[in-house]
């Protein structure tokens, strides 16, 4: 508690979601009082043919 | 908004998933008045082995 | 299997998820190939005050 | 994209809410280089009798 | 980690939630070797007019 | 109904994810009296760079 599930398109770095993680967790702990071990985060690269806007898939070409 | 997060056993085509991604969000914008643009449709395939319905995964043969 | 879990802003009617699952199932069950039965979709209505896109609330007054 | 589902238990105040959004969506900026517009952040309030930890309720005493 | 969330119809006594609490949390330790207090579980309520199944919400009368 | 969404770090085996299904679909009947057919469980596989507590990520070391 608080538990973040965070859906990125595929491709991210390693080095993104590592200062994702310390920043968020540092506004955890500022925002809501908690302590830094309560926070956990759980990211979803989703690929981009399995992400689709407005009816098409992120896959697709668009203009 | 809306956003639509759909379980799929492994296996469905990128067809398949073209089509569905057609019909939801046309659906969604006749039933629910939203622009297309405002529809979000994330998949997840789930493996056979991750996936159990009636105490048995659907990687193990059935009667 | 398939399973839908949607989300929309507080508010829809009972008729627009009536017709919202009546429509989704038909879909799914044309493009996919699967039964009726096997459709399940979930719905979570999420308050104005729970969702923020561009950083502000939807309960919060937009230009 | 990115899209944040949040759990928190019950009791959070709006303004907590209102300055995570600011905040995370900020940070998302910065690390992911995308718009602010395509920030996404859903919260969910669990109740304390909705959530456990170590087989225990949080609505009920711990030591 | 583990993490559980359950979703349930609506209508769950407390007693039902703290029995399935303690029995999958036994069961976590013993199968997967983790310690009680890693393992998280969450419920959801889901009202019958926001669960279909079969096209039907489970509001509905069924035969 | 009920069902389970279950989040793992990656590396348990099939037999754990067999036997974790057999007894959570046991209880679940036991405690809320549903027929075994109606239980439907769901694993998500966690990469340790994809999971983190306390502002790290579960693939970098720890103390």
């Amino acid at each position: 508690m608080p538990t973040y599930h965070i859906e990125l398109l595929e491709g991210r770095t390693l080095e993104q979601k590592k200062k994702l993680v310390e920043e968020i967790t540092r506004v955890s702990v500022e925002v809501l009082g908690v302590s830094p071990g309560s926070v956990d985060i759980v990211f979803t690269d989703v690929q981009r043919h399995n992400w689709a806007t407005g009816g098409k898939l992120w896959s697709e070409p668009r203009q």
